[in-house]
Order: C-alpha cells, then sequence, then structure tokens
C-alpha cells in the first residue's frame, strides 16, 4: 500500500460498510494483515436468481504473503459465511471462539477444506502474537454464544473491532466483560471499529432474560400444542424455549436442518441442557397429548421451503395444524421477508392455530445494542479515531453522529465505503486510498460468472418473456428452407394466442421474403431487420416489450 | 342464486376478504345488485411483470341486468382503479363523491369510456332508490377527501359499508358524521362490513393534526431547502404542505405526475388553497434561496421511477441534492417496498442531505382505524350480523374479535372468502353458497392472458435463464443439416464461458448422430432426448438448472 506510510496501520473494509453482510476486515500495518471475519450477504431481490454475495478478494490474493490470521468474532453466516470462497484463493490460519470454530469446521468439511486448514479455537485471554502486531480478545453480547470483539495492537495505536454486538446485563449465557473493555479503554484506543446495525434505535435493546419470561408466560397458559420458530442460530433462545419446556413437562420435536444441527451442537458444547428423553422423534409425535408437546422448527423467516412453512401449507409429512396449536414467531422479518412472513401467518390462522408474533408481544430481541449501548461502547473504549461499521449509509452516519455526543471530533470519524483504506499513525488519521473491492456473485457452483449482462436478461425475462423466431435459410438459393416458426416463453399462453401469433409470422415472412430477394448474407442485419419488424408489433398488440431472440439456421 | 331464499340479502366480495386490494362488494336482493367499489390490486412479487390484479367478474357479467349501480367509498386505486376493466364487461351507472367522482371522470377518459358511462356524484344526504332497495351514505375519515360509508336498505334489514375509515377527532377536512351513524346504528343494522386494515394495531390512529404540527415544525426548524415526499392521492397532507410553504413563505415547485394531478384537482375542488405564484415552474428552482424552496414530489414508495428516486439516484434533470437539503420522507413504506425506501434513504444521505422519516419522526399518520376506533364503528352501528372486510385473514380474524368484545356474538361474525355467499334474514345468516372469484392478471394491455404456465416460466427464466438448441435437420436423408448450436440467455456469461458451450454441444451432437441412425422422425422424443442429455450435464457443471429449449428445424 504505497499510500499508506511506514509508521501508519492501514484499516479496510472487503464488505461490511454501507450494507449488512459479507462483513470483511483487514487492519495491516507494513507487512502484517489480520483480517476480521469472511462473511456473505444474502442477495436483495433484484439479484435474481444469485444465491449468495461474496466480496472482491483480489487484495487478499495479491498480499497473501502478509496475511496472519483470520479472527472471527462470531458464527453467523454474514461473518463465517465466505470462508470456503476466501480458503479457494489463499490458505490462512483462522482463530474463532468455541462455538464459531464449530461451525466453521462443519463448513470446511462440507467443502472438503478441513484437512489443509488451521483452524485454533480461542479462549477469551489468548493473545496472539505476531512479529509487529499482536490480537486480543473480549468477550460481548449477541445473539449467539462465543461473541468476541478484537483488539489489534499495532505500533501506532491499538485498533479495536467490536464485532456484533449489545450489552444486555441479564443476559442468557456469560455477560459481556465490561472489566476488560474498560481496561482495553483506559490503555488506549487509536481506533475503534463499532457495530451501527441498530443506530436507529433509541435506548436500549431488551434483554434477553425478558424474552425468556415471556416464553415461560406462554408455557404457563396454552394447553395446546406449541410450535416454536426462530432462528437457528439463536442458541440462547433455543436454550430458553428447551429450559421452558422441560419446566412445563413438555417433550420437544425439532424439524428443520438447522435446527436440527443447531440442538446437536448446542447439546454438544455445553449450551442446551435438558435431561436424557427431552427430544423426542417426530413419530411419537401424535401419540402424546396436545399440552406435552413443543415443536421448534425453522421457518420464521418465511423461508418457503423451510419446516413452518410447510406446516402451514399443509404439506408437511408429519405435522398438521390442528384448531388449539399456537404458533409462535420467536423472530422478527428482516426487511425482504415481511411479506412472506405475513402469508406463513395468514395460512396458519387459516388453518386454525392461534399465532403471537409481532413486537408487541415482546418474544423476540435484536442481538444488536440500540443507541445508548453504542454510546457506552464509545465511553468505555474512548477512541481517538472512530470508524462505524457494519450497517447501511444512513446507520453509519447516525452511528457518527452519536460519535459526537460522545466527544469524538467529527473529524476524527470515517464513514468509509468498501475498499476504501484508512491510514492511521498515532496522531493523525485520513482516508489515504483504494484497494479493489466490490461484489462477486456466487450461483450454484459459479462464482464471479454471473454480472450485469446476464442479471439484465433474467430481469427481462421475468417480466417479459421471450420470444424467439428460428428460421432455416439455404443460402446458395437465397431462400427460405423452413420456417419462421415462433416460439415463446412467459411472454403468452400461446394456445390462447394462436392468432397473434401467426399474424407475427405472416409478418417476418413477409419480410423475409424481401431481404432474401436483396441475396445478402449479414445475418446481424437480418436480425435487427426481425426484431424491428417484430417488436413494433408486439408492442401495440400487447403492450409488452418481450426479449426478442432471432435465430438463423443456415443450411 | 339459488342458496339463497326470497326474503334473504346477499352479501359477497369479488375481492378485498382475505387480502389488501381489489375491493368490490356486492350486495343483492332477489333481482337488485347494489356494487360497492371495484379496485385493483398492486401484484406481491412473486406475480413476475404483472402490472395488476383484478377480480373474475363473471358473476356480474352474467347477472348486469340486475346491476343497479356502482357505489364508490372513496377515490383511491384499489377502490376505483378496476372500474375500466369492469365497464369493458357491463355498463353501469356510478355513483361517487365529489373528489372519487373527478378522478373516476380522470380514467374514464383516458381509456375512452366517458362518453358511455353515467357518472353520478353525490352529496352526503343524497338517498338513490330503487325498487326494492335504496342507498344512502354517511360521511367518514380517511387518508383521501370525500369518504363515504354506504347504507343499503333491503326488506330484511340495512347493510352498512364503511368503506376505508378512522375517527380523527380533529381531522384537516370534514370532521365524519358521529351523529348520523349513531342515527343508522339507532335505526338498526342488520350487518356491519367494517375495515380490519388495522385490527392489529392498538388504541387509536395519531391526528392528521398532529402530522400537520410535526410539518410546520420542520418548516420553522430547516434552513435549506425541503423536498418532501407522500402519497399523491392523500390531499390533506399536501394541503398541510401547501399551508406551512404559504406559512413560512417558500415557493413550490411539484414534481411527478400523479402529484401534478393531484396539485391541479385539489386546486381545482378547493381542497388546496394558496396565493397566486405560490407553485413556481420547475425552472424557477435555481433562481430561488434555498430557504425559499419546497419541493412535493413522487417517490415516498422508493419507486425506480418516481421523482424522489431519480433525485436520489443523481439522475433527475431538474433537481440535484445539495448539501443542506433536508428530505421528509412523510409516509410509511408499505410492506413490499421497505427494500427500495431504505436504499433510497442511504442515496440521498450519500448525496449529502438530511432525511427525516420514520415511525418516531411523526410525520404520517395511517388513513384506518386501530382497534379502539373499529371498536367505536361497532359501539355506533350495533350490528347484529358482522363481517370484517379489507384485509388480510389475520386482520379479519383479530377484527372478529374485537366485535366479540363489543358484544356482537360470535356465531353472528362472519370471516369470509372472496366468492363466499352470506346469505341474511331479518333473523337468519349464514355462508350459503359460492360465486365465482379469482384474481385476473393485468400485463401491458392484456387482461387474463397470463396464468400459472406463463408465471411458472418467467419464474424459472428469471432464477436460472434459458439454453436453447437449434438444429437443422434434413429429414430426407436423416442428416444433420446445420448445428447444433446453443444460445443461452440469463444463464451464464457466454463469452466467458466458451468451453462449456463447447463441450455441451459436443455432448449433444455426439447423442443426434445416434439419433440419426435410428432415423426416427419423433420430434417430441429426440427434444427429450436433447434434454435429457443436457440438463444434467449443465447442473453438474454449474449447480444451475436453466429452462432448456431443443430448437429442431425440418429442411
Amino acid at each position: 500500500m504505497k499510500f499508506v506510510k511506514n509508521d501508519q496501520a492501514a484499516v479496510f473494509a472487503l464488505g461490511g460498510l454501507g450494507e449488512i453482510g459479507k462483513n470483511t476486515y483487514g487492519i495491516q500495518f507494513q507487512d502484517e494483515i489480520i483480517l476480521v471475519d469472511a462473511g456473505i450477504k444474502f442477495p436483495e431481490d433484484e439479484l435474481l436468481g444469485i444465491d449468495y454475495v461474496i466480496p472482491d478478494y483480489t487484495y487478499l490474493t495479491q498480499n497473501q504473503d502478509k496475511i496472519k490470521g483470520l479472527f472471527i468474532t462470531h458464527g453467523h453466516e454474514d461473518h463465517i459465511g465466505g470462508i470456503p470462497y476466501l480458503l479457494r484463493e489463499i490458505n490462512v490460519p483462522i482463530y474463532a471462539g468455541k462455538l464459531a470454530a464449530g461451525l466453521i469446521r462443519n463448513k470446511l468439511e462440507e467443502h472438503g477444506l478441513l484437512r489443509n486448514t488451521k483452524l485454533n479455537t480461542i479462549q477469551e485471554d489468548d493473545v496472539i502474537k505476531f512479529r509487529k502486531t499482536s490480537v486480543s480478545f473480549f468477550r460481548t453480547t449477541h445473539s449467539i454464544p462465543d461473541s468476541y470483539g478484537i483488539v489489534v495492537k499495532t505500533p501506532p495505536g491499538n485498533i479495536v473491532h467490536t464485532g456484533d454486538f449489545k450489552f444486555d446485563f441479564t443476559p442468557v449465557g456469560d455477560p459481556a466483560n465490561l472489566t476488560k473493555m474498560a481496561e482495553i479503554g483506559r490503555e488506549g484506543v487509536l481506533c475503534l471499529l463499532s457495530d451501527s446495525t441498530n443506530s436507529e434505535v433509541p435506548g436500549f435493546t431488551m434483554s434477553e432474560r425478558v424474552v425468556g419470561q415471556n416464553i415461560h408466560d406462554i408455557f404457563s397458559k396454552v394447553d395446546g400444542r406449541l410450535i416454536f420458530a426462530t432462528f437457528a442460530s439463536n442458541i440462547y433462545r433455543l436454550q430458553q424455549v428447551v429450559q421452558a419446556a422441560v419446566k412445563h413437562d413438555r417433550k420437544i420435536v425439532v424439524f428443520g436442518r438447522s435446527m436440527e444441527s443447531s440442538i446437536r451442537i448446542g447439546q454438544e458444547l455445553g449450551y442446551i441442557e435438558a435431561p436424557d428423553n427431552t427430544f423426542v422423534e417426530a413419530n411419537q409425535i401424535n401419540r402424546l397429548p396436545a399440552n406435552k408437546v413443543t415443536i421448534l422448527c425453522t421457518g420464521s423467516q418465511g423461508e418457503t421451503m423451510a419446516a413452518l412453512s410447510r406446516i402451514a401449507n399443509g404439506t408437511h409429512r408429519q405435522v398438521q395444524i390442528n384448531p388449539g396449536d399456537t404458533v409462535v414467531f420467536s423472530s422478527s422479518p428482516i426487511p425482504g421477508n415481511t411479506v412472506s412472513v405475513s402469508n406463513t401467518i395468514n395460512k396458519l390462522y387459516r388453518a386454525g392455530a392461534d399465532v403471537i408474533h409481532g413486537p408487541l408481544s415482546n418474544i423476540h430481541t435484536s442481538g444488536h445494542g440500540s443507541q445508548d449501548e453504542q454510546k457506552l461502547m464509545l465511553r468505555l473504549m474512548q477512541p481517538k479515531y472512530f470508524m462505524p461499521i457494519h450497517g447501511e449509509y444512513r446507520m453509519l452516519k447516525e452511528h457518527m453522529k452519536l460519535g459526537e455526543a460522545c466527544d469524538v471530533k467529527q473529524e476524527n470519524s470515517f464513514i468509509m465505503d468498501n475498499g476504501d483504506v484508512l491510514a492511521l499513525g498515532n496522531d493523525n488519521a485520513k482516508i489515504a486510498g483504494k484497494i479493489p473491492s466490490g461484489a462477486i456473485y456466487v450461483d450454484g457452483s459459479g462464482i464471479g460468472d454471473i454480472g450485469n449482462i446476464v442479471l439484465r436478461d433474467r430481469r427481462i425475462l421475468s417480466e417479459e418473456g421471450l420470444v424467439m423466431i428460428v428460421v432455416s435459410i439455404n443460402m446458395k438459393e437465397f431462400k427460405i428452407a423452413s420456417g419462421p416458426d415462433i416460439i415463446s416463453r412467459g411472454f403468452v399462453y400461446m394456445r390462447e394466442s394462436e392468432d397473434l401469433i401467426k399474424e407475427a409470422q405472416k409478418l417476418v415472412a413477409k419480410h423475409l421474403d424481401k431481404v432474401m430477394e436483396r441475396k445478402t448474407s449479414q445475418w446481424s442485419e437480418i436480425k435487427n431487420e426481425i426484431t424491428d419488424t417484430i417488436a413494433p408489433f408486439l408492442f401495440k398488440k400487447t403492450k409488452r416489450r418481450p426479449m426478442i431472440l432471432p435465430i438463423i439456421m443456415e443450411v
């Protein structure tokens, strides 16, 4: 990085700035790079057919000899989902807390990458030392166990990355290590990178214990079967549901692949404790009285193929909704899913269930701290420089305002884009340059082979469909050998539009006759003429603009 | 309706039950049908490329001789947007309040339907009498002026349709006519059809006056340009923005076709009053000091082509965001639009604007009454039978519970689906049968020509794209005359996937050689074989399942 001075540290992101997801940060001092997280992002609707989005790893590939380690703050997909893709490009040792390490191990196994990867499980008090930098940790609270903030010690100063966090003073599991955070602050923080997700939300995020109390209340009041849907990765929530079920003498049946694997990992690592025979097999479910049954399942986001959606649709093999069933959405819909969640709720009601959902029922809380928690972090860390991370632009901006309220000077705050490099000296900081960054689309097994042209085509095809005009031409005699035939998909229902198609066919045939007279063999010209003939005709008739695809076979 | 007795009235919906939108209700006594509203619905995302959804009008077409009139509760698209489509099927006189009539007139003109349609403007105290039934009105409050509830007097009893309503005791415009509602209730209501939209929201909906006060506060505090985005049809809101602008000595520039037309109609009908030269032309905008400018525009839902989105994208011809500009979203995003609204807000922040939005800023209120208002309506009307309308199933269900709380017996409440017919005697009521109902898709100028097959194709094309295999076969000699060529759209970027395509081509060519040896001319069989050859190959290579389209030209 020629634009960073030799006594400066560089801080950059390949993902996570100006967006929610694909969190991937780098802290570099001279020839040592510390990576923090390697996440994926789930695509917005307009990225038709795309499965995931990952960052452009070019800078890391070009500097792989400098990369000392990938440090993971916690085990959510937007922080660890990119690891298999990153490891295809470079080999790097991974450091992660117990649960994240377990989840990463699964992932590496699936991708056949476990054998060649060094995966280290860290404890809070570990210090990982390199030649010029070192990395230490502090325990935070988030919606998944074993979440850590990370301190990177560099010659110009300490750089702190909070990971995702909230301050829950009555959490489930170990509380955040306020003492250690205060000590880190006292020692001096050159730059704080802090989670901005909830910077538009005033106050404090509700405690997980309150959610637990409300779960217990539901168990106390409901006589029929209880069906709980929540995020599979929220082990604390699962833990609370399991505790309530045990206390109220209900068995638990688990549905959904990710839920089953969370319950298994949660039990293996000791987060979820339950007497033997608490969990029963799916086939037991109809032998138990309704008030002895808890179903724990995936689908709280209305995902089409998840257990709860199939239950709601009446297509689940083992569970049908009976009147008297109560379904609890212990979750909140992420913005792109509001409609599908709402549809699922309607179907459950129609099937006769009672449904408990929504913010008023207080059966879910965010994993991210609200404004007052973000301020608490700022007060504990007392950073000289501040870089809001993890969030859309508006959230970063709002977080910057909170920084100002907590005495971080405006000129010392940096709202950056992915790829921007912040050069940090011990008493200076500026955005000094840019490294490659961008969104790489993963579709099936293809990484980066879908670009804007393919997406534009998918968009047109999805809204207007496709009309093909197929014709064989005898090039020796300048005669049509066969066709023109018209085939369409996603345009009109052909059987009911025979007249339209015949008329279009005639139009093209007439035009081709003229073309043949010209004895031209300029295919692209002929194709354009076919398009120019048929497109206005179809628009006039249907007010639609399908993709037109003239196909000429030369025989 | 053979399943309704001669002394019973029938109540049914063709749209608006179990959904938000395409509100279309019918009340029939013997050979007299009163229609209430004829709306469209805006399609959910899964209806790819569909512009609107309208009801199936079959029952109305078959019984057009009985239809006495179409009565419009108010001028929103989900209550009047279906009129041009309905009028293509049947001729029916329309009765509507002043503003709705104005909007309908525009619509009929656009569709060339004005001349043959009898459009009557009603006053609150009008009574429209037919032989056996009569129709009267009561003024309600909603987010558009001239909203009415409708009373249909039938021999078995009075049937009341609330339209969309809230009770705003300090509204902008005339208050709802509580007195008349109480009188209607005292006279006796056999069945109440009441708006369920906000039945999941506790309490009372905030008054439009409070919004007005907050708009004034913004005008008082902001020194730069003010850009207001809101629903064009919310004339009260426009009125309040205009008043505030006038008071604070700012000029107004209007952008967006629907906003321009609302301002024009609002002024014509006297809802929007402003001194001459309050409204200025777009080209004046840069000549005025920032604190003298108000921009009133469309795009509060993040709609791609609307004025505000173009301003946010930097592609608006007349308005660029300057630092110091304040953009106000006087609106709330409807569920399908949360992501696009959020993106627009981010872009505005990035461009340097301050943005005021969201429920905490209290610059928007719903047009629908919350639970306590729905209860007030129930108490005023004291209906014998109750049918929650306008809402998804969950909302209807919640509204039914409110009915119970207000002494409507559970067995006297009817949660119905579109097409269900409620047979109402003076002391009996039951769902007696069903008439045709269903969703008809409008795409371009096509009405109902897009069905599930076309939509399924659009879905596949949008997510996976299309691969065509084109081959000409000489049928006399059983020889390939040309091809096989492979063409794809929305699948992979062809230029970067040459190897894949070549390999696929070879595979098909090899298979076709075998087919030629068999000397078969079973096209469909050959096509299936091509698909069966190439689909697994492409899936293995890409983990994608594009639509495969084999095209065989016989020469």
